[in-house]
């Protein structure tokens, strides 16, 4: 739309003509690891947001069967972890799936349980099927259900099972292990033995569960959420509520952040979350901003608009939203509401001052459709 | 217990003979409205922390029938507020029930409402009885039921009533006024006319109501909680599930501090409140601290013993326990939990520095009763 | 000059009327420890603030000798400290010098020292006169000046002295001792010998001394400044720099707060301070705030119009402006710059929210002096 | 060193051997736009930090006469900005010098200036050589020296030049665009016309220049310094005094890190920057923390060994320390000190949660050169 507003033949922008003299110079800097800005500057420094990836929609008609065929193929004592990761094409070198965030698929069998490692990259996950499955963050076992959010922090011990009497498990995990690999941080460590279990089941959401109640004696110094887990059972009937007495955002429905109740920010340092709802016969209007979303449709039906392209989800369908793209999302039931839930490197881009946003204002705000 | 440790007549404390010169001295600097330090520092400068008042308790068989009298005797457009205040015996010329903290208990008929006003004191409440109650707090109509909690923050419009349809409401109203003034800033303003309602009713209990969920487009900047009510509904189950999985503090059974779901911390800048179940057949031993507490049995009986003196307590009764008093709470009960509701100044002693505390040692922690 | 614009005889303040009913239930609610609210509803909830106490000056021209005297009548040994305190004629209960400050003259000779103490209470001094005098505060020695500013915070061991080699040392004294006593939270500790020096001889002003440099390694979680001491030989200097490049403050010339270099904010937790420049011929407009202020003259003369009364001052004057009251500086020398150091207790006026400001309109600003 | 102490062939790491029904299950996983995790696993979960990018140093001598040759090759209208900048040979692709930052050397000849222009990158230089060279950031023009530094924070207006009577300026560039186009955030704007003054010349580095006293009036809401400037003529003396009374860092020497005068914290969000002292004689220990550093030899001349490979360096030389790797500085002089100036990028390590360190146990924590 506004691609080409700009030009570089201006007062401000390196606007320099190729000359024999320069080449050789050129070669000469290159000797010595170096080189001459005003070559590269218009590059490197665009005069918008430039995403190095693309839109991407995951069907899970098309995954599902070839996550559970994972459990035939690999036993998680080989695998380490039996999951299937999703990958932009543009970001096959760094294995993510939209900016600097990974995100994949895990199968996980009843009777089945992975080792417990830790890592400085953060996950959290999101549950699509199954029935008994569990986490254990941090010496904490908490049972998880489907549309469960949970989390397990930068350098937390954890590891993950379905009871014996469960059914299989299939959630989707999200990490910023690009980012942190881009940032030379990374690191790994296998729990020697079974991590012990350090508070009764479901410490965590049973004691951080209710809004505006904190216990007294917890002196909590860690930079990320002590709720652990955040239930549909709770996060379901609250958006419902929140429908009646809040305005509709027009972009967004009604956006609800999962949130550290202690801090009232995001739940981990590099990796935020939310859960949107939009009501039914919802049109979103477009707008874009920086940082980089991945979505999972935890009900409904309905479609995305990205960069002027269409994608229809339904259903544990996921897809992603590059930064700086315009996106406006739509419910395509009149009677239903959609729920999206996304997680996003917001804690990143906001806390590096980075956060910028636009809205579309031609055409009544919304895109056409290529 | 501890009374006669300390004695004055050690190096480092004030140790001055009277002398004929030196009254001639501390007469000609009174004269100039100066003083000798030494001969009152020893008193300003005690070796440990001394409350200005004494523990007391108001029962509410007492008083109940003489608040509901006030109902027959002003009207609320004669007192403004129609409230018993309950006074400390040591504080009465600063209206005080307990160091620097204001409480009263107040009535309103159905169909009554008072006017709205600020003021830079903060308040809040504690429901005792009726049915049908609000508060309106900054343009958000509220309802209260029994045992719910609600802030009125400092320099917030607020003002209440009851429904035409409702029951008579007691409430239990908490201020800093004391301290206030002591600090010399508080003020009153009248509002012209009728509050206009701009939110939706209970705007506030629903949007902040899920624990770990905040809408993503507020940006609240106040001093104090978006979520103003906290209600026993909610607040009760989540003490009876807290009660499961952690492990029940000696002094204090289960304690939760009502908190602000932004920060973690307390509701407001100047008071904070907190709700504790005494298991059944819980005898808490006793310890002390700076700060000073109003609390207000929400279920159950019991008694506390304070500074060597039990107070025998039910359902409604108040009492206070003065800072760096022992106290220690018992639950009569062998079958059934009590909870204590508190207020207290801890956000102002925690903020300035002044937080200590201190385990009774001696007789297995428990206070010999006078 | 508003004090009229307010009645109580409007709809939202108490307005009942005696009656023998109602005297009869004042008696019983008394017997109850218990009082009718709008019995002094209006007076403990004032239009506006209210302060406890009355503008007062110490001219140095008076108190110096009777606080040298002091050296002569006692001892350090006997006297704790030998301290000529300055006390509100209308705060004499409560040893204030304004609000809830104390403020005292010591008096040291060379070779005399106090033993190492400590309490809830934090202190703060300006020096006043004298050489080689000194201050311990946590094992740190540091060497005092003439017009520099120095804290001891709550809790820090802290002891002074003057080199035997040194002059007779004057300072002046601030403490928190009226707050801390009336927030019940004071104590009082005597080191059990001498202090060790734990860090070498002035290493906090000089580790902290740079603007804009901290060391790297040094983990400060304390609530207060890591900077002891602020050195009138840096801080006039920068004065007169920033009077170059910053705009004149009408009410206070130019007016530099002492800050923590780690946080931006107050030296304590409970004790603010500044240094104000008043230029030549400065004539300043009235103003008024909450908050206690106590004032030094640390060079030039001019006066202070408080509340409609001019109080004049010069070099080691002390005098205090209790909240709310209107003042304005002005510097009576056309040819130099006077400047005022003060402390204040703003540090608990800001973190409890309470603090608010009035320009005055009328008169061009200025106060009719009585 | 530990290089080999860890084995991908243990319980918890992915160990799946190929076979022809995978290869196939692999394929069909790429052509949805997925892959099997434990293809990649070990190698984006490494067991340490792992650099992409290896220790540079760039040596004054070579480049200086070539980035004066550009000031004949290019004009600034031409080149936007005339630098020749400094590549990391294993990041070419992105412009950096080591991990996500980017370092160039700058040249600007009397009387010439830049043209305004803002960027979410955030910039920061350090003065090399010339006279009279000046910055303008936010309106407010300041005068560099060499060995000052100086920053220009994101989105903040900024321009460069040399007064005409002054001497061609060289200074370093320091940028973390590598890492906002990693995050796909960058932006560029081109100031319409000539930046108007808004303040005094050098208002920031006066009137936020002495430690301890910041303005009253200002309130600074903005995530970097108002501290623009930090003056070496202040800088090096307070290194002197400092190591006079601090301990001396066994890997660092004296090591004094820039700081925002109202936090305590680095002086923008993204970059760090910090000075250090090595004493005559100095021989430092090797450590190796996560965090990219480009330091400039400010004073004196020693080595540094980096991942057991030894970089002499002297006054101006430039080099780098990638994330995690070994290093350790010497002095070469026996009476002389020297000065490292080094910026990097740990705020947003620290901000992330990604910071961890590790000591040289072996050999006396000395490297082996290779």
């Amino acid at each position: 739309m506004e691609e080409n507003k700009y030009s570089d033949d201006v007062y401000g922008r390196a606007r320099v003509q190729d000359s024999d003299e320069l080449k050789a110079y050129y070669k000469e800097l290159e000797t010595l690891g170096a080189g001459a800005l005003w070559t590269v500057a218009n590059d490197i420094e665009p005069w918008e947001p430039r995403a190095n990836c693309i839109p991407m929609l995951w069907k899970y008609d098309d995954l599902r069967s070839l996550v559970l065929k994972s459990s035939e193929l690999v036993t998680p004592e080989q695998a380490g972890r039996r999951v299937v990761y999703l990958v932009n094409d543009k970001l096959k070198h760094i294995s993510a799936a939209v900016g600097l965030l990974y995100t994949g698929i895990q199968v996980t069998r009843p009777g089945e349980s992975t080792s417990a490692h830790k890592h400085k990259a953060s996950a959290l996950r999101f549950i699509m099927e199954g029935k008994n499955g569990y986490t254990v963050v941090d010496g904490n076992k908490i049972m998880l259900e489907v549309n469960d959010f949970v989390i397990t922090p930068n350098s937390t011990w954890h590891e993950h099972g379905v009871e014996e009497d469960g059914e299989t498990c299939i959630w989707q995990d999200g990490l910023d292990i690009p980012l942190v690999n881009m940032l030379e941080a990374n690191d790994y460590a296998v729990y020697d033995g079974k991590q012990p279990l350090e508070k009764p089941l479901n410490y965590s959401p049973i004691t951080y569960g209710c809004a505006g109640l904190v216990p007294n004696e917890t002196h909590w110094d860690k930079p990320y959420s002590p709720l652990f887990k955040y239930s549909w059972s709770k996060v379901y009937p609250a958006l419902i509520e929140a429908l009646k007495v809040n305005d509709i955002n027009p972009f967004d429905g009604i956006f609800m952040k999962y949130s550290n109740p202690l801090t009232g920010g995001h739940v981990m340092q590099t990796m935020g979350a939310a859960m949107q709802l939009l009501p039914a016969g919802f049109k979103g209007k477009a707008h874009r901003h920086t940082g980089s979303f991945v979505y999972q449709c935890a009900k409904g039906q309905g479609y995305t608009i990205i960069n002027g392209k269409r994608f229809d989800w339904k259903e544990r369908d996921i897809f992603c939203v590059p930064s700086w793209a315009w996106h406006e999302h739509h419910n395509l039931s009149e009677t239903e509401d959609a729920c999206l839930f996304n997680f996003n490197d917001l804690p990143v881009i906001e806390s590096l001052g980075l956060f910028q946003s636009r809205v579309l204002e031609e055409n009544n705000g919304h895109q056409q459709v290529q």
